[in-house]
């Protein structure tokens, strides 16, 4: 009787409405935030580096090209393609929501995107080229240089500059508004029946002991073949690769599950094709447990609400070279 | 004293002003006027498919690859990369302003861009795919059906359509309102002193024989090699491929030189890297004239006020495949 006074009573000041929304703060997952760039001119000079095949040997492949924001951030091919047609060793992670990543890489050998940046410039398997070359090739641009002057305050160009770039952009590219976050932040209309037993089941199951916090994952190593071994003629070791232990043969980082709609295939391998797929291996490998096909079903409609707001800006266009600019070598 | 008489008349009534402004109807080069797409949505389509790496065997390789719009619309290298990076046989010829070229491709053996934007897509080695796969692609993407049924009227997929689309897209990405074009249209500060030395030489050697009309080129084939011959490597024998006449061997479609301070490496074969080489072979070849060192600078400073405005577009994100979109073979 007194609860039914009290309910009413908060019903008449309208406070009922609030205690019934979703909190976000008691779920395992948190809304993606917008953010604001504090200095555009040093983001706007990281797009057009993103955008930039010079930034390889053949000036055929840019980060753009594995990191497609066309589609997702990703590639979405098993693994790479790189210089003269190379067969990458790992599927590309997606750029998009990355800076929340704990580390960078499915090995996390890099500390943040801006040592990640440098990695793929040099690598002789990707886009072949050295940072010396790299740095050369946008020093002999003017247009760069009063870029650089606009995002640094000074004309000099090198390649921390240039990775501070990269990251400083890679760093907008976040996706908020999802249906998900939409849900979370109170609209309890957002999700579908199906979607919503679909995120229970992801819950209740142990998914979001990896797969939490904004990103959905992204803040853990684990090792892929908890309760089974993850069959696969890849060779990469993950996290052992780095720290040499034993223990981290197969540790790698959970990937981000935002926008995983659009980041296909899945897995460090690109081994599973379709989102079905993914869940019901994950399910066997990572927490013991067989979803039959409706719960699968289920899994897979939540996750489609994981994808948000994806990257709004005009295409960059590039400076010209000129004639002291190093010229590409895509048949070299 | 007449003269005199008329001459203050016409002053007094600011008809002089008129009669001293540069008018584009006496020179050989006219302005580009911009467009404005009849159907927005074919358009969008069309933008969407000119991003899309799908289009191709690998997923790797879009029209966008070798017409970068970040970069003039060109890649910038000699000769163009395809599928498992196979060099192509020729230089890739701008798409920015193409809807007004009498033809397609170097030799041109497509009569429209529709005609061409098909070449490509089912070329071995290029984006190596068929125009079956190719629209089985697309048409197993919904978005992608609702996005033919704002621009057709229906959500039916073919080739026919796919193409029609890219071609519609590729007709907005003209160029207008580049320094040469202000001058054309009466302000005569829009160029500097040199600038107009090089046009003006640009005329008087008989440059503006071929290289005439809105997209200074485009609208003639002529002959690679007139008063001495080109030397080359590339096999391409240009016109003669089409029309199997010996006269036409190395009778080549005239490039635009519209934005050509962002389409280099020059010719058919990228056999010129700079501007100054590509202008001093053309007047030994073409107009048998040897410019000096500042002539060429000259017209190379006029050259560079032909650069317009640049396309200026949202980045498009593509819808995802599904489970029934066949998957991309980069390494097949």
């Amino acid at each position: 009787m007194v609860m039914r006074t009290l309910a009413a009573s908060l019903l008449s000041i309208g406070v009922i409405v609030t205690s019934m929304q979703v909190s976000a703060a008691n779920e395992p997952i948190q809304p993606i935030k917008p953010v604001k760039p504090e200095n555009a001119e040093l983001v706007e000079l990281g797009k057009m580096l993103f955008f930039d095949p010079r930034l390889s040997k053949s000036g055929f492949i840019s980060c753009n090209s594995c990191h497609n924001l066309s589609m997702g951030g990703t590639d979405n091919i098993k693994t790479s393609i790189g210089h003269k047609w190379q067969q990458g060793p790992i599927n590309a992670p997606t750029v998009l929501n990355a800076s929340m990543n704990l580390a960078q890489f499915w090995d996390g050998r890099a500390k943040d995107l801006k040592e990640q940046a440098g990695g793929p410039i040099a690598n002789p398997g990707e886009m072949a080229s050295t940072h010396d070359m790299a740095v050369k090739v946008i020093k002999s641009i003017p247009q760069y240089q009063a870029q650089f002057d606009k995002a640094f305050g000074s004309k000099e160009v090198d390649i921390d500059r240039v990775t501070t770039a990269i990251a400083a952009f890679e760093e907008t590219l976040v996706t908020p508004d999802s249906r998900f976050d939409k849900w979370l932040e109170g609209d309890k209309d957002a999700l579908t029946k199906e979607e919503l037993e679909g995120y229970k089941l992801f819950k209740s199951s142990g998914c979001t002991k990896c797969h939490n916090g904004p990103v959905v994952g992204g803040n853990s190593f684990e090792k892929m073949g908890v309760y089974k071994p993850y069959k696969t003629d890849n060779p990469a070791v993950g996290r052992m690769e780095v720290t040499g232990k034993e223990d981290d043969r197969f540790v790698f980082k959970v990937p981000t599950l935002r926008n995983v709609e659009l980041t296909y295939p899945y897995f460090h391998d690109g081994g599973a094709a379709s989102l079905e797929e993914a869940v019901e291996i994950m399910g066997k490998l990572q927490v013991n447990r067989e979803f039959n096909k409706e719960e699968i079903a289920n899994i897979v409609a939540f996750l489609k609400t994981l994808t948000g707001k994806q990257p709004d800006f005009k295409l960059p266009i590039l400076p010209p070279s000129n004639n002291s600019t190093p010229k590409p070598q895509p048949f070299e």
